[in-house]
């Protein structure tokens, strides 16, 4: 009899994942992923690391080798593979090999882990100066051209937490950086005092910011690397290098055509067992959309955590089983030098925007006894003002506030109340916080205006 | 027509915390805090830091003087004025003044904020080089001892976790200190694994610990300071030194002698409203029994962090609003030298105690990325068989260890169950944390289980 064949398109995050599982839950089940480029599971969210040079090897942020997985875990990964069509109706993936070939591949489940791709395409990225922020080989590539021709002016297109760390790694490594970005508000959803913070960390760094000044063309002579970028704010500014990190959307070409159901993010529509609306294939990562718990609806919310969530229960229900992905709150922790900035769940513009009437509260805190390091910790929480429930919290600040989000994810998975945080029993000494933890600070001053 | 008097009897967290709540509340309010000692308002749990140098000056523990007190807030705060006596019926506090002489106080409210006094007498206790690690006075006079007798070796009376931060200052020192304990377990309801990290610690530190040796007369020539401590293992410790680290008991003779109800635990019984069985009478701090919210049931858990939050319901109280405290889920922070521990709700062997069918797992994890110092990271989890809520949490390791404790706190408020934490939405990021947290490995390993 032959075995059943679970194939998985994308061996990143949530397709190694969906792999690692499945074969955890079925060891005769023949597994076969089809990644396009020439890596697999690798930490995208160390990139920024090893361009500052922080990771020494590109290999360090390889959790583990194709080599590894085929004779580890008896998983057929074909680099260098690339999905171009599915067929549900007979059950096969048309792909491209390596050599060019086209082969078809039947499978009995399918997981799609196609990712996300660059938002914005930009004319003249082609160019050889210009690197796209997400993966590996591109990074391979940057940092060989960092320490070849020793720019010194670089232009990031882009000003997510993408964005902002490829910013402080070219910083740190002496090149002269300008982030040009469409928006107001750098990070999306971050708070206005968080942006403003922000603006004064990078901006003692050395590091310009061009709001409102959307990248509208990467120019240069004919055939050669670029030397400016124009932007929206109609200037042109000249550079070196240039990092694409416009955000991403997600890669949907190959399950739009096979009949996959998107949302409404545009993003795969997948049930909370990541389930397509087609018998026998699940979706995972960054393709797909996510319950936003706080929000009460879908959203497009791409982090590698996430996918490694629900690649793991993709793979457990490829494989047969019955796992389930409630959903995220929205938690992104990130830093920006020596800005520490965590969020979780919706700021006071994101829960106006779903409806919720939001009250808010700004305080300033510490991080803990002063004569421990103690620094100023900024703190700004969002209720909804008719039923009192928490609906988001920021933290920033250059001592431990990053992983401070933590108990207000809790507390929003939870859907506690503000007048639940007043006395949470969170720890207490003087190494690590103050008698009175800023969450609590703040429930307290909310509570005045409720 | 005359103001309303609230009479508070001890000044430091609990005291002044009512104090300044009730201030607040009602500007018309008389405030009058007895306090025996010389000092308000301090931060106990800063004391071995003050030991060991880090804190300059005992000033800086001192979080308001009493004139600050007097002068901002309109407290009449009356420091070296002991409170001897208690008449509800006249609602009269008899008191010793600082000249000895005897007067009658009335009051309208009155909150007991009598803290806690050291667990254990044991004889020899007055000699001159016998210190208790609980007040600023004593930590004072210690200093000055350290400093002008350098002192050779140091013998300090229990190993919770005050007597452990007294070991770490005094090692720091170059003092050499060993810990005579009574039990196995260090630090009560600590999970044996992080025992046996912290002995090793320890040890590392060149601190000896002797377990199962009490502590039972501390010995020397008469009037004058001790030179042995004797103890339940038939042995004598020759010392330079003595720190009395055996816990605390509520002090509640003032209540006792003046019916005022104490709890299962020993402690002051308070409903929700820090409410006593008399009327007009509160009480907060470490005076008082808390609510277990794990447990069920109340508990002795003397913490500052606690007698703050209880100390503001008290006063909000007394002054006539309607705050309630729900209680505590027993969450705990300390640092043994390098190694970081966290602790919230029960350990395996609480758990039993309390009839629980607990299961538990450890697990190893990391705390960040390596390139970004990660170290191990402990992980324990205890939760209820039968319906799978999450019971208890504690945390070891020498990277962000302690405070990861606040979402396993939160989750412990939540009731969640260990089900829910598979998933929660935890920050990641690599200077940060692994992208699978400790807590969700651990989750998922007892799901295995379950």
């Amino acid at each position: 009899m032959a075995r059943e064949r679970l194939v998985i398109i994308g061996g990143v995050a949530a397709g190694m994942s969906a792999a690692s599982r499945a074969r955890r839950m079925n060891a005769n089940l023949e597994i076969v992923v089809l990644e396009k480029g020439a890596d697999v599971s690798y930490g995208a969210c160390g990139l920024p690391y090893y361009i500052s040079g922080r990771v020494r090897d590109a290999s360090e942020l390889v959790v583990h080798t194709a080599e590894f997985f085929r004779r580890e875990r008896e998983i057929d990964v074909r680099l260098r593979h690339k999905a171009v069509g599915i067929e549900p109706g007979r059950r096969v993936v048309q792909v491209e090999a390596e050599n060019g070939q086209r082969i078809e591949m039947h499978y009995d489940t399918l997981v799609l882990a196609t990712g996300g791709a660059p938002e914005v395409e930009i004319p003249g990225s082609e160019r050889g100066n210009v690197f796209y922020c997400g993966d590996l080989a591109s990074a391979v590539r940057l940092r060989e051209f960092i320490e070849q021709k020793r720019p010194r002016r670089a232009a990031i297109i882009g000003s997510g937490y993408i964005g902002l760390e490829f910013a402080d790694a070219l910083a740190s490594r002496g090149i002269e950086v300008t982030i040009l970005t469409r928006s107001e508000a750098m990070i999306d959803g971050l708070e206005p005092e968080i942006v403003a913070e922000s603006e004064r960390v990078l901006a003692a760094h050395g590091v310009t910011v061009l709001k409102r000044a959307p990248a509208t063309q990467i120019a240069g002579p004919e055939g050669e690397p670029a030397t400016t970028v124009q932007h929206g704010l109609a200037g042109s500014l000249a550079t070196d290098l240039v990092i694409l990190a416009t955000g991403i959307r997600p890669r949907t070409e190959l399950a739009e055509a096979a009949g996959i159901a998107l949302g409404r993010t545009g993003a795969i529509a997948v049930d909370d067992a990541m389930r397509t609306n087609v018998g026998g294939i699940f979706a995972a990562g960054d393709c797909t959309e996510v319950q936003h718990l706080v929000a009460g609806c879908a959203a497009y919310i791409p982090l590698g955590t996430t996918a490694n969530k629900q690649g793991r229960v993709a793979g457990e229900n490829a494989a047969g089983g019955r796992a389930r992905f409630a959903g995220v709150v929205g938690t992104l922790v990130t830093q920006v030098f020596e800005l520490e900035i965590g969020k979780t769940g919706l700021s006071v513009e994101e829960a106006r925007r779903y409806g919720f009437e939001a009250g808010s509260v700004a305080i300033t805190s510490v991080s803990r006894a002063k004569y421990f390091g103690g620094k100023p910790l900024f703190v700004k929480i969002v209720w909804d003002k008719a039923s009192g429930r928490l609906l988001g919290c920021q933290f920033a600040g250059e001592d431990g506030a990053a992983k401070r989000v933590d108990a207000a994810a809790m507390a929003l998975q939870a859907r506690m109340r503000v007048a639940d945080l007043l006395h949470s029993d969170l720890g207490y000494a003087p190494p690590f916080a103050p008698v009175w933890e800023g969450l609590l600070i703040a429930a307290k001053e909310a509570m005045k205006q409720n």
